[in-house]
């Protein structure tokens, strides 16, 4: 991405008095944040290369207090950053210059949990994996599971349209979510969607999921819950060409299987991954499939044996499947571990987010091959193959100039041949800043007319993450190349990818 | 519904004439409708109740010229209603006394069908069942199945998102549709949703699906196909109470089973309907149950008897399943023909369209039982279950005053429990006019001015089938009342419920 163009401009300190006064006036003692070393742990989210610590910070406690926000900010005409718990790879929450970040942290209670009906009512600072804890004790989760679900918020779910490694078979957020309570700017709540299957008048419920806290702010949000499988089991297959591996991964999804999870790693990834983890992995292999079981029993006997007979004819060298939850885990370490492992054996690497219609696959990912000699640098490839959602990581080091620009153009191109055969610049990390420029690449100025217009009936003031997601047609045409993030990871505790 | 609202305003001969040459000059011979002898059969969609003829219609070939169309309505300030097959049961077709009606009729071509990626891209005019009869070659067909899916177009169902019987397990018409083409009011063409799994920027795809021509005029649709099932069987359970049958379905879902159908008729609806169509049901039960099951003959036969188990366990009285596939259609034919039925047996009938989550089921259908008493007017039953997508049919007698009366209340009471258990007016008809006042009851004043904000941003002239869908603020201030449609089908030749 170019330098995000979000304001920068410096404020006043009685500008910020002013504005802290205002939001103190209507907040809890502790709620409005302004000092320095306050501000400082909001500076940035995942994407960590950009850094800015915000005028100030609100953590609203109840809608009330949310909507409350909202009127002084708009009143006083102070651009807002909504935040879950940062960990956002896109830069959508990185803060203003001289805006607020509203934190949803403290709006962290689960309102109710319906076994019968199998859903769920969650203010939005509720963590992904709390959902699923506290569903637990009924044989049910919430699916959608983001690699940062320890840490990710429901609400940031939302705003991002989250996936995950399951979201093939249990689709993305949008799938999951039935109803949200919405804050708007100018002072309402509005309820979007609904728990019937249908809602009337113009769906707006998938406007907001994704919509990456440009449209409103998220008070509550209505999942659904599904049952807890009774046995999950994974195959681990080996291929000798990637693009063998491709068409195996089209061939399962053809013969009418929809796996729990259809992951696919190449050989740099295998080999990146297993001194570190140890999974197991065939370094011979050019390609490794993991495919996903669940359900009953019976079912997941029946679906195993399916898969492994159409991995076998597509040409599989190896095949191996899990015989005990900790070797299922197992399997899965290395695929999960991927990005911490890339940033073990390079100094830096970009991790891009493109989508492909999965007929492309071994297109694409020869295309791939191809940029490496081209550019001169290393790519790990690691997906959601069923999903046809890829995670090429680009391996450079920063410090020699020459690479940077390298890794920059390589990703562009990647982003850029995924656009051209019929795919997109991002599957699961949403646009943010980093991506804001690639979207020039991905729609026309008619369509981005279009999400201006939407953006405008919601947020008439622009006052609600401005700058980020979508770019203006002054930004487009100003557009000349893309950059890349540093290899920092921001919370390197967490199992990311 | 009220009386529409739409402009009924008469237009003078010179105004019809300036409009129609200047159609004229963009669109080919023949192309152009003015005559009331053309225009008539254009004064009604399937809501024939209401009956307008149009100024004009137009009839363009190809997208420039829709696009010329629209250029013509936007210069010269003439409202332009899109039409498809004219099945629509919600009037959102109505023509505009002075306005233009644009048929996509001659927009009927399959542009491609790619077998591998299992998608086909066809113009807005081809017929739903089109589109199924092009795949079957390849084994494939498009889900949706909406009752007139032998005349409706896929752009009808894209402006409606149209349901079907099979839609609980296959989704809805924004389930299946994976892009769009749209000539928008301002004489772009803008390209919505993705081949890819997601899409970034603001789910516009998900806004146009069932956006009732209100935003823009589809030129182009790519749809999923999906493969046939090798086998279809279906379970005919009977209930000896209603409240019984409906948490049978409720056990089904819970027992983690989604039909490929689930439709229930209580007795009143199967009383009706077995003299018309001899289709075996238990005259004695209560409520039937028409339970589908699809896929290999493998997870046919596993499904049926888990089904089969489920259903016992709930209190089925009697349990037939489906020994051939003339067996299975007979199963159906009963539920098939309800509406015509309907009309067979009562001078009138106000069929309802309201959606309720799942659970609510039971209490939903007892109300509907003690509103049968209170309005001393009969009820019948027919629904997708599964779907919790009700289809009261109130019978009623017009040319007895009073029983309209009766009949608009109960049919305004039955949305307003529906709403009150969290359910919806409408599942898969529409809002058009006939549910424009029911709008005022399911959403307030906030999420009205969200939906027009919305509708501004694509069609600032508001031109695009105006006072459709959405009621105007001041539109919810007066209404009152509900009224009834007419108790007559618009093509009797087609089964349609």
């Amino acid at each position: 991405m170019t330098t995000p163009s979000a304001s920068a401009a410096p404020f006043s300190e009685s500008r910020q008095r002013e504005v802290a006064q205002a939001l103190g006036a209507v907040l809890p003692h502790g709620c409005v944040l302004f000092r320095l070393e306050d501000t400082r742990p909001y500076e940035c989210d995942g994407l960590s290369a950009f850094r800015q610590p915000p005028m100030i910070v609100a953590l609203p406690e109840n809608e009330a207090q949310v909507v409350a926000v909202l009127e002084v900010c708009r009143r006083m005409n102070v651009p807002i950053v909504p935040r879950g718990a940062g960990t956002g790879l896109s830069g959508g929450a990185m803060p203003i210059a001289d805006g607020v970040v509203l934190s949803t942290a403290k709006l962290n209670r689960i309102v109710r949990l319906d076994a019968q009906a199998r859903t769920a009512v969650v203010q939005p600072g509720v963590r992904n994996l709390a959902i699923s804890e506290a569903a637990m004790p009924f044989g049910l989760y919430y699916a959608p599971d983001p690699s940062s679900q320890i840490a990710c918020t429901i609400g940031g779910n939302v705003a991002e349209n989250s996936g995950g490694v399951h979201c093939l078979k249990y689709g993305l957020t949008l799938h999951n979510v039935l109803r949200v309570r919405v804050a708007t700017i100018g002072g309402d709540i509005i309820e979007l969607g609904s728990e019937a299957p249908d809602a009337p008048g113009l769906d707006l419920l998938a406007v907001f999921i994704g919509s990456e806290g440009m449209l409103g702010i998220v008070t509550e949000v209505t999942v659904k819950l599904v049952p807890r499988p009774a046995v999950q089991r994974v195959i681990m297959a080996s291929f000798g060409d990637i693009v063998t591996g491709a068409n195996a991964v089209a061939r399962v999804i053809a013969a009418g299987i929809i796996p729990a999870g259809l992951e696919m790693m190449d050989q740099t990834s295998s080999r990146m991954v297993e001194p570190f983890v140890h999974a197991g992995y065939d370094l011979d292999a050019a390609a490794i499939l993991l495919c996903e079981a669940d359900g009953t029993p019976e079912e997941v006997e029946d679906e195993i044996a399916r898969m492994t007979a159409v991995l076998r004819e597509a040409g599989a060298t190896a095949i191996a499947v899990s015989d005990s939850e900790a070797e299922r885990l197992k399997f899965w370490s290395g695929r999960k571990n991927a990005f911490p492992a890339a940033g073990r054996i390079s100094p830096d690497y970009y991790c891009m987010d493109g989508t492909i219609p999965r007929k492309h696959l071994a297109q694409v990912l020869a295309g791939i091959a191809q940029m490496e000699v081209k550019y001169g640098l290393r790519c790990a490839n690691v997906f959601h193959a069923g999903d046809g959602n890829l995670h090429p990581l680009i391996l450079f080091d920063a410090n020699v100039p020459d690479e940077l620009v390298r890794a920059e153009a390589f990703g562009a191109d990647i982003l850029a041949l995924c656009v051209a055969v019929g795919g997109t610049i991002t599957g699961e990390h949403g646009v943010g800043i980093e991506k804001i420029d690639s979207m020039c690449v991905q729609f026309g100025a008619a369509e981005l007319s279009a999400f201006f217009g939407v953006k405008r009936a919601f947020d008439p003031p622009a006052l609600l993450n401005p700058n980020k997601a979508i770019p203006t047609l002054q930004r487009c045409a100003e557009f000349g190349r893309m950059r890349v993030t540093g290899g920092v990871l921001p919370h390197p505790d967490l199992p990311r990818f």
